[in-house]
């Protein structure tokens, strides 16, 4: 049985991390590949950042993976993940044995609000002076969200991040929503406002394990936890929905590397692992892991962590491990 | 010349900090204070956590210095910010020698507008599944907060944290309004996206010096700022409007250590600072944080910094090195 996989390399390294990805998900499956175009060069091209034929195709697919859009970024990715009808961002911050870490003890996972919040997208400026944006928050989409949670943790215990003590009626909202779906599975919940997140999660990470927000909370506190893993050369993330999948590493389009073939193919290939979950290659998923985690305690690194390897020679040493 | 103060310990150790905070105030100048309630105790008594009368004592003093407030901290705080009409928070964050620090090198401050974005208050519930948040944003504001920055780094340079490539019309108009004024003062400024700020800060925070930022981007990335340096028992901040300021400790309540004597009063005291340079005391506020400075360095230390000492101790050993 073959699997259909969109693959959307977009700009800068994503064009180089994205195919190391393939080789990896290769070396343990059948997969059939459509690739598609997103970003600034397409849209250099076409005036299109997103063409209408790489959202049908994505709303159509399994999964997709995608590498990274340059300054056109929030108009590739935030339509994307309407197509996919992500309503959650698994963000998992990890740091590795052999990587550079301000917190090395850090083992966090975030599950991201993806719909809604100051993603709404309705903003109008009202005056000469003044504009605003409709912040948006529903219970539907924070029970959707906390459903995943409860299940995601296997009807522990999870944190939830938000500012319900400015933010009442809305965040206030996302909070009771979240609070009442943990209680009817018997899952634990603590709260802790976003803001006091950012100072206790640099002091003990490890107070934390899955942590449940809004959009934008989610958007700033995992970038601050790859800041205690050694940034985002590492972090893979998942956006899903309750058919497809979409798949990215979180790190951007790196221009200053780009095209020399020493981007960290690290997080797309987490992020390939993350797909393989999500449909269903939990073994492989869980090799491919491994071989990454292996690879970099002992392994060719490349510029970013201190190591003068190649994209390549990272991805054949990954390959090498799965065999 | 007798200066008047009004002071507000509140809750918590809020009673313990803002009075050590005196004492070192009176080591170094002629204060009268008023004494004012707010917070938790006083609405468990009357019903209101911030009496009219406060307010109003606010609202025409010169200086306030305001300890902590428990569970009724925004309904203290954010009227009281009102109150001085503050459309700037000054938030120093740096890291001091001596004190356990995850990144010793850090020192940074933080200009956060105090007035506007989602801390605008519009808030409604539009159905029983939704509600929403109006985010304000406004030329003026943005650029009040902008010329003060310009002021305080002295015509060189500061940076811009925002997340204008999702909230493209109002952090669009924050950033465009705060550019503006930069270049009409031969100010260089240079964007980050807040985000991205955020992994960026853990990874080097000696990139930033002056960061200018919304409301509730100032309120995170300063509290991860605290993280970098070791807790927020260390931090200031004033809250300045055209002819007030309201001083207060970053930190909260500490209801775990109240009553016991045993606050670090640091960052009360170093509040205080910044209410004697706010008054034209620049000598005297200079001296008050290099006496900090000393003890932290090599005086007795409260529980928090490892040591036994009390707040007593500590503020006797501030008081004395500034004799
Ligand atoms: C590019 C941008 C719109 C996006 C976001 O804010 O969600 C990015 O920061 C991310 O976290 O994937
Ligand atoms: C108590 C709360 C309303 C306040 C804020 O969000 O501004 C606090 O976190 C702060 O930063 O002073």
């Amino acid at each position: 049985e073959t699997e259909e996989i969109v693959v959307i390399p977009g700009d800068g390294i994503g064009q180089e991390v994205v195919p190391a990805a393939q080789k990896v998900l290769d070396a343990v499956g059948n997969f059939e590949y459509v690739e598609a175009d997103a970003g600034d060069a397409v849209k250099a091209e076409t005036g299109e950042a997103l063409p209408q034929e790489t959202y049908d195709l994505v709303a159509e697919a399994d999964a997709t993976l995608f590498g990274a859009a340059g300054e056109t970024a929030a108009d590739v990715i935030l339509p994307l993940r309407t197509a996919v009808d992500s309503f959650v961002n698994v963000r998992p911050a990890k740091a590795y044995p052999g990587v550079d870490a301000l917190r090395p003890e850090t083992d966090l996972v975030f599950l991201r609000e993806n719909t809604e919040g100051v993603y709404s997208g309705h903003e109008d400026r009202l005056s000469d002076d003044l504009s605003t944006l409709t912040r948006v928050v529903t219970t539907s989409a924070s029970e959707r969200l906390a459903e995943f949670a409860c299940d995601y943790v296997d009807n522990t215990s999870f944190q939830i991040a938000h500012k319900a003590n400015v933010m009442r009626e809305t965040d206030g909202r996302f909070r009771d929503a979240v609070v009442s779906v943990a209680e009817e599975n018997g899952v634990e919940t603590e709260e802790v406002l976003m803001d006091a997140f950012a100072t206790k999660v640099c002091l003990d990470p490890t107070q934390f394990d899955v942590v449940v927000c809004p959009n934008l909370a989610g958007d700033v506190l995992s970038d601050l936890a790859a800041g205690l893993v050694g940034g985002l050369g590492l972090l893979p993330s998942a956006n899903l929905g309750p058919e497809r999948g979409l798949f990215e590493p979180v790190h951007g389009t790196a221009p200053d590397i780009a095209g020399e073939g020493i981007a960290n193919p690290s997080a797309t290939i987490l992020s390939a692992a993350m797909l393989l979950d999500y449909l269903g290659y939990e073994d492989e998923a869980a090799d491919v892991r491994t071989a990454v985690e292996s690879v970099l305690e002992d392994g060719p690194r490349t510029a970013d962590l201190g190591g003068d390897a190649s994209t390549e020679d990272v991805t054949e040493a990954v390959v090498s491990r799965l065999e």
